[in-house]
């Protein structure tokens, strides 16, 4: 009589749906699920923080709680596909600690196979040309890529739209390189005015939410019109009523319109008032960062740092991100080439996540041989919430490249004179603005603390010279300590086109 | 400068929405909101009772609770289209009680306009190939018309299916009516038998939940290959791995399968052992049901009751139905022409909801003008829960005709002599079984206690003359009181195809 | 080997916590549960209808699903303890269906016995000392006895305590009986004025909310000093600042003030400006109170009719009631003579807990061959909430004596002229007021329906005639429809001193 | 027309309850809170990471959200009084963000004053009198004294009751130092023995949980008799039926005890069997414990490194403790002379807080001039969920002392040789034991990186040369990154009572 725990069952149950790691930090029960895992095929990577796990339970688009040992597959194989079908989505499975321990007989276990690719929904034809009868009226038209199109790998689809019908286009956060951020339609440089002066927006799989000022004026025309694609029903209209809703798959309804499209081509003209408006915009937006990128004063700012990181990232590589002003302005300044290259905490602005995601990328990576690089941009206070996960990383040799800009604080910081002169004033906790952190954290030395290569850096040849070899070396985590004017902040206000508005 | 209370915002929100009915019970402060909605053109329905108001939060698809008055509008759009879109199910708005009179500036509201009908997706053209691939091989099809068909109003397009491929099909308790219940195709007489041996199931907008036995051997076949299609990408898959996963609108992937169809137009014989098996199991059950229905006992069982009533509905009537025994018989002995006609307490086996649902249901037959009556079947447990609603039937003058198959109990009874001996032998909290109520209990004068019609019924000749009388009558609701045997659950059992099981 | 099932194990483990009494609707599977309780000697009450019952775990003490059969006797034992120790409260136990039906040995099975009477506490010393000192300046004390107060059986020390020290006292609806309404020093009739002008308050296990005002101005002085005793520490402080907490049993801390108060006795004289003031609004009240008790006209209004109801009711009689106007009418007009003989919907409000109230009282009055009769009082909305439980009483020929205070509606409804007249102008979903309910219902004849008593009551000797012969009858229960003005809600409110928040 | 803002609000309500510090992570719209609580006199104290503060309503024992800003002060007030009555736990209220930013008129604003001290609770005398009567028949008494009795500041009176009546104790982790540890009676270092064989355990504010074993055998004596004295009711006679319950403040009850038994003086002999047991149990343990300690082997085991540690730490140190062996074993070796100078990580186990705990506490220490030194004993896995707070007390120069003990891992990790041996074989997260972590890793380093002082121990020399240093550098906080055997938790597995279940 064979016999599997709750332990094993999990395990295999996991492997069958061909999950290939698992990430935990270990205590009673965990252990032997971490076990289990391994011996089932599955890398098991130690984590050194779990955030609110409970609360994951709460925001999940699927949670239960086996009744059985016998119901273990066919809860977590509906977990699985839950998580991929539909819009995606965490799911959370409850198991209670006496089951991983508890035994059934084999033969009592029904196992479940792997779940197939999710199913792909096209929209309707009349919807089809309905969007297309208004995007052909469009005067001053722009396509709008999000993170649904990422995730329906619609790149060559969208591609193809923009190039065949000539049109601009501007990627969300989660969207960046679905077509390369260098692309010549590209008008992230203009994002503000592409919003605002818009008369009919495509949305390819991008929601409405804040990120987009929920497609309200006075972000956007009060006289706009959307032509929503998105595969969740419930998000058509949400927010903003379309002028064409399409139900389905990104990449597919992409074919559909492209292949409406092709039966009576059309172009929008190169030659219009939108194009030059976008084009001008573009250009004195580019000047003025220039301008800003090369102040030759130290410390550097926001543009300086990221002018040279730009520089020097190869194209393909992969861009994590997370912070308050390092996330915004490395979205505009950090290109993507490659779609599905660039992670960032994104939507809900949960800091912490952004080391997680870069070891998880870092271990595809690897599996891959990909040869891709993956790069780690923190604020300071960011990198605080999950820091020691660098241990994780010289753990397991993962050459991570992490830069850290660092202005001694969120959102602004101050000097270390400021800082001194603080200090004798007495009591910190009265005086100090909540947003300071201490000047001259050597995040760099933290990473040297595990065996990884740490540099703190102060100039521009620094950055570029630590960068180069943090670049070369594949065999362990860098951190880059990026010191930066701790005013940038305030200073950059001065600059209205340079607000965290333009994300 | 002109104000809008809580309360007129929300029942101005909800005509914007189309809504036109309200149901509720008042009390402070739902009273300023029923007037609202009445001054707003809203129809108030006042009802007696409410069920587990709070619980209703737990199963909505979106809940929210506005974060000022201003934000009304929007909230309850978001409600009303969540409700609708994608797949329907229940919202939940939790407005706090002093926000109802809270007063704000007319201009300050940003008003939302009635949301358009749902999006509708297609399948893809792989997928609906796929599929047909699937169907062609099939040596025992068999087609479960779900209550998601119903949904989408596909009763014209799978009523082509049906006949122009003449396949057997099978409706769930919902799915009743969008092809009629007396099509020559409708297997529904041999659900057991069709469900166990077809080789290949399409579903459409049926679930695989335990109405259907989760499409789990021994009820289905270990081989079947299953057809399925839903709008829900969530659900394809759920429980059994299907062969072929369409994702879409019912209505709008069924013309797709059509029009593939019409290509290479295919039949599936008419003289395969397949159907011979299946008429002869209908034949052999029909005469068994038929011997049943025309048994002379008195008290009469569950088929003979079923048989008289089915005699004499009009085609077009809408049946609601909720019970157990009388629930299940029904949905086997009263025969639904029409499409979303027949309103059950279906999945969740929900009692209490029946009287509600006819009540919704006169209401619009009322508006429309349509001249169908409404019928409502209830078990006598059932009829409990919310049988005051009777009073609001009246109060309104709506005319629906209640049946009540009143067999003394749950699943089964006892009559009067027994019941009288139980008496004698001391307290029934420690005698009775738990499963029995009141012999003799009158819910004829219950409905006459409020001015409506009741009618005890004790024979074939009562049952049919009471029912005719009360569908002449379009004054007032009716209701009748059959009295069948206590014991007819328990004789029914000597008949294995009866069980619960036919669904 | 002997097994027990879950059914069996839920039964016996409540059987052990001496629960004598299970409510509950069959179904599956419920019904083996109520079988297993039966056969472990609790008495099974079967009802018409639930509510909510999901919502329990959320207002649940203490909630929790035992993670194994073993657990199940040590869960239930904490979940029965802990709706009793402490401030009593609902809890919830949540047992998945099939583990009723899984099997254990029957030695693994750990058993609980029933756990002990509640633990005491009494407050300290100083505490008592500070309290006497408060009390003894106050001008124009008042002492108000809460639901706590009945909960701990407190009557003995509370009558000592208002006798010995002559003190005027105010019952909550619950605390109603603690000390008889019909003493001397009870100033419920001047209920308004004694809230507004004490300047010292007693609060003995009555809390601070919204039926006391929150013992806020304008219905309480700003200057009152508040002496508050209660078993629940977080209650001490809540809404008020007390001048004196108490924390303890209500029952020994009122011994410990007692206790205090020999030592060195005091009274409050009965000759101050407080007890004129308020003796003189009694008076004037219950003149008020007379004069509409004793108007002629007809319909009755709610004073006159409670007024005969009040003559003729057993002095221990057991008051359940529910409602609107009724409630709180009744409130003042039905007297107690013992503590713990009201049960009213009280602190929530929640409509539809009637009826099952006056069966649980019943079934315990019929156990126990009190001799006491059980009469529920409900608005005639309230009766609509649960009224098919009078199917209930009926089977298990419990004599409860309902009297349904019928005034059309909720709050107020309208005569059937006027009715008749609304529909004639046509659809009354747009013209009823949500507030009318069906005139001339015969909530007598539902009752008749089930071999019960029913009585149509219009004057007040069909109420004097009707309520003797119902309380004569001890064989089966009697509901007496009492139709009332319906403008009496209305009519009412000319006397300002009988408004809502004279509770 | 004055007017308050939201966080102004919020700020002022929490100044007003005597909040003195309030810690946080900055971000929008926290900042504004965190401005207003410096403005207001709150000391404002900026975190690096927050742990699931969604979850944190599931455990709070009061959680509301304000309807208004009017609300503001009083739902402060409820929270603050509400986590301090009763029994102590965290409350959360829940403020919508654009609620912080607000305005009202500050007339509107009804302030409230700050809640008292907790009201104290006394036990009945008959319940005092039986506790004594069975404490005097008790042949092997023991006290077990918690958490509870030091909340209640109850040292003085426990002292009192262990001296006069020469009783051995145990205390549980947070109940160390309510009497010394190093009193004569103190049991703690024969802990299984004591649980094993008393037969009169008095339980002072500890509760029966999974640290105690559930009071169940084979850890206790089925025959133990529990004398329980606990502010809370709801946990008298959980998991085990006492024979003497005592509800109240464990201080004053202790009192009354007191109080009592100098009435008729009893002394629990000296020369019992009992005692001989405990003492001789208590020597052999101490052997082997300090045979553990005064191993020369290299690396250190954990009885070594606490041995050193114990002798140099001052007798007035506040320890804060947290991971699984290093907190375990930490309570045994590490004595406490005071109450409420032992912060764990306690019942639930829960990882992450030790250095929130430290900042607290040395936070405290600095306002009171207290000269007490915070003391931080960390697992090395412990440390790595906030380590990257080190950065906070070097930002606010907390004088912090953090004894890393580190094993490389979790319960027990691999040395450097093994470790290099694993990397050759391939991917480490296929052969890595999941509770290993990366050998040599520099946790005093991450110290360095922020300007405190780091230093590497790998000797008892270099550890106690390190304690000294560091405890005598008031000017910065230090961390001692300990390197312990990584086997060392396997090897003292030899030594059965070494165990886990030695708490």
């Amino acid at each position: 009589m064979e016999e599997r725990t709750g332990a094993q069952l999990i395990a295999e149950a996991l492997r069958a749906q061909n999950v290939e790691y698992m990430f935990g930090i270990v205590g009673v029960p965990v252990i032997e699920v971490a076990m289990a895992a391994q011996t089932a095929g599955i890398k098991y990577v130690g984590m050194r923080n779990e955030q609110a796990v409970e609360a994951c339970r709460l925001y999940s688009k699927f949670s239960a709680r086996p009744s059985s040992l016998a119901a273990i597959p066919s809860v977590i194989e509906k977990a699985v596909r839950s998580s991929m079908y539909g819009r995606p989505g965490a799911c959370y499975v409850d198991i209670p600690g006496d089951m991983v321990n508890a035994k059934i007989e084999e033969v009592k276990v029904r196992t479940v196979s792997c779940c197939p690719p999710p199913p792909v929904g096209l929209a309707q034809y009349n919807a089809i040309a309905g969007a297309i009868s208004v995007l052909k009226q469009a005067e001053r038209p722009l396509i709008i890529i999000g993170k649904g199109a990422a995730y329906s790998r619609a790149e060559a689809e969208i591609l193809q739209l923009v190039e065949s019908c000539e049109l601009p286009f501007l990627p969300t956060p989660m969207g960046k390189g679905v077509v390369p951020d260098d692309h010549p339609n590209c008008v992230a440089a203009a994002r503000s005015r592409a919003l605002l002066q818009a008369d009919v927006v495509v949305l390819l799989g991008a929601r409405l939410n804040w990120i987009l000022h929920f497609g309200f004026p006075p972000r956007f025309s009060p006289q706009v019109k959307i032509i929503q694609v998105d595969l969740c029903a419930e998000e058509l209209g949400n927010n903003m009523r379309p002028a064409a809703a399409l139900l389905g798959d990104i990449r597919a309804v992409v074919s559909q319109l492209l292949e409406e499209l092709q039966k009576k081509p059309w172009k929008y003209p190169a030659n219009t008032e939108w194009w030059k408006t976008l084009k001008d915009k573009m250009a004195s937006n580019a000047k003025m960062s220039k301008a800003m990128a090369l102040q030759p004063a130290l410390p550097m700012n926001y543009y300086t740092a990221f002018h040279h990181i730009s520089q020097l990232l190869p194209k393909d590589c992969i861009i994590v991100s997370e912070g308050a002003n390092t996330m915004d302005i490395g979205r505009t300044m950090l290109l993507n080439s490659l779609p599905r290259h660039r992670l960032d905490a994104g939507t809900f602005g949960t800091m912490g996540v952004g080391l997680g995601f870069a070891i998880a990328a870092a271990l595809l990576e690897k599996t891959q041989g990909s040869g891709q690089r993956v790069v780690c941009v923190e604020g300071d206070s960011a990198f605080g919430f999950s820091g020691m996960e660098v241990e994780t990383m010289c753990r397991y040799k993962l050459p991570v490249v992490i830069i850290v800009i660092n202005n001694n604080g969120i959102y602004s910081g101050v000097d270390t004179d400021t800082w001194r002169e603080m200090e004798k004033m007495g009591d910190l906790t009265n005086i100090a603005p909540p947003v300071t952190l201490l000047p001259d954290a050597r995040y760099d030395e933290v990473m040297r603390a595990f065996g990884g290569k740490g540099y703190l850096v102060q100039t521009p040849e620094e950055l570029r010279s630590a960068l180069q070899e943090s670049l070369a070396d594949w065999d362990r985590p860098s951190l880059l300590n990026v010191l930066i004017d701790p005013a940038s902040d305030r200073k950059q206000q001065e600059f209205p086109w340079l607000t965290r508005s333009n994300l």
